[in-house]
């Protein structure tokens, strides 16, 4: 049982990081404009939200310009024709995938660029590379975390070997992620305390990034908070590929530092989120999410029957069991 | 940490108790179709579920039987016309709310009655009247439970008086129940352990009945499995008053006991749960139910900012933060 102080008090360690545009961005191939791009912007300075993920640095060799929207890329002019200088305490993050960037050339210097923070992320069987990355990053000057996918369908084995690699790395922060949506709060509490063997020895910080295929994101995110995890992912209304995430109001309603303000993020919801929803963007937990997260599956399959409109939640159910 | 054991097995002493129609009557006012009741019913004996609540026996005097379906009355003789003699598994339960029922005439003995179980619902103000139901009930020959509804907003020492009061009674199971959706797992973690020691003394079974205001009502649900918890209240959809209950359908994915069947509770939501909804009956989480959970209130004022087609949540926010 967690002390009943960690519920009343707050760990000022903790730093919420904003997957709206990242996570987000994958439901609707990151078409955001840009007046609600700044407006999120400026939602999260003022709830004191304390990273702004702004999407991804996906490679322009491998994927069309013309098919995404200009968060796919993250071109560093775009996120300062948001930000300016960004003169606030909301600091600037983005993703790179292992094997979707051309981070060598796309990743600028730290010093000539907006962004404060390189997000890497890795499946377990590629995590030299990441580690790579990581070193790249991190010799450009920036803050550097490591998402390592996945997790869920991977060898306890294998995470402990790969916690021991990237241990070694200059990353400052290893991130748990249940990808699948399939873990319970008992799995997390496993987990993160197999993360934090590595993070004491190699002095890292945790985070967490869950899915919501079982309307577990929130309470596993609390979960590991519990537990010693300090960097929280979430997103506006749950935003994000699937079922979702951990949702931000949700976040900062459990969260006691009085430098976060829910005020804003109810606000921005009811402007933004909701008019997303209106206009047919659609995401959040479902029946489809559910079963392919109880089986530990990828959720495509339940994203392609959310696209084709499909409502035989029967039928689908034996098709996702029936899979080998 | 819980024992992974408990993950991956099953304990036999779990019981899932169906309350569709008794908290989601709360919703539509008990109108729910014979159809539906009895399609409900066949699903829950397929599914392996152990009990249906019907609804409440409501006292006639108290409430105008020409504004509520039948289910709020529950006579036995429309119990009767949808299970007939209940050859089945699968037992059968109403709420009876102290002050809100006659029991003495409405409740008949159990061997003239299709009902198994008789579940008194309390205030932590009116233990006394519950304690003289619970009697009454164990007396006509019912299995008896105890919900001590709203025991986020009373104090530690009450509850304990109440468990003590309540375990000198014959009922058989004591619920927790988070009127409000306002608790976390780590409080429902010490509170079940308040529960436990009156229940190891008395030797009582414990249950919990969780709502979904914060999204939480499953991972509260199975953090109180955890922690030796055995009646688990759970329903399609789920469907209750508000943001709702803990779905049948996660409870049923995350239990392990080759009993249950989740397919025909996903083949009842996409038949009859889905309908509902269409036909314009409104449940689950949104953000003015999270509200009033973090605030510890009554949902009441969401209640009403949803038939309103209220859409001015972050208005909303100001006002329920302004209430006194």
């Amino acid at each position: 049982m967690k002390e009943i102080v960690s519920l009343m008090d707050y760990r000022s360690s903790i730093k919420v990081v904003d997957a709206t545009l990242r996570d987000g961005g994958l439901v609707n191939d990151f078409y955001f404009t840009d007046e609600f791009v700044r407006a999120l912007y400026e939602s999260n300075v003022k709830a004191g939200v304390d990273y702004m993920e702004m999407g991804y640095k996906a490679s322009k060799e491998m994927f069309d310009q013309s098919k995404f929207g200009k968060w796919k890329f993250c071109d560093d002019d775009d996120i300062r024709a948001i930000v300016g200088d960004n003169d606030t305490n909301l600091k600037i993050a983005v993703m790179a995938d292992v094997g979707r960037c051309d981070y060598k050339k796309d990743i600028l210097s730290r010093s000539e660029s907006p962004i404060d923070l390189i997000r890497v992320a890795t499946y377990l069987n590629t995590i030299p590379a990441a580690a790579n990355m990581i070193e790249d990053a991190k010799k450009k000057g920036y803050e550097v975390t490591c998402n390592i996918m996945a997790i869920s369908n991977g060898q306890e084995s294998d995470l402990k070997v790969a916690l021991e690699i990237l241990g070694q790395t200059s990353a400052d922060v290893l991130y748990i992620v249940d990808s699948f949506g399939s873990l319970y709060p008992e799995q997390i509490a496993r987990i993160t305390d197999t993360y934090m063997e590595f993070a004491t020895k190699y002095n890292k910080q945790l985070g967490i990034h869950a899915h919501n295929n079982q309307q577990l994101a929130f309470a596993n995110t609390i979960e590991a908070v519990g537990d010693g995890v300090d960097w929280l992912d979430a997103t506006y209304a749950g935003m994000g590929r699937g079922a979702g995430n951990c949702a931000m109001e949700l976040l900062l309603g459990f969260l006691r530092n009085p430098k976060y303000n829910n005020f804003y993020v109810i606000q921005f919801i009811e402007k933004y989120m909701n008019k997303l929803k209106e206009d047919g963007v659609v995401w959040g937990f479902d029946l489809q999410y559910m079963m392919t997260g109880l089986l530990n599956q990828h959720p495509r399959a339940a994203i392609q029957f959310t696209k084709d409109k499909r409502k035989d939640y029967a039928e689908f159910y034996k098709e996702v069991v029936a899979q080998d």
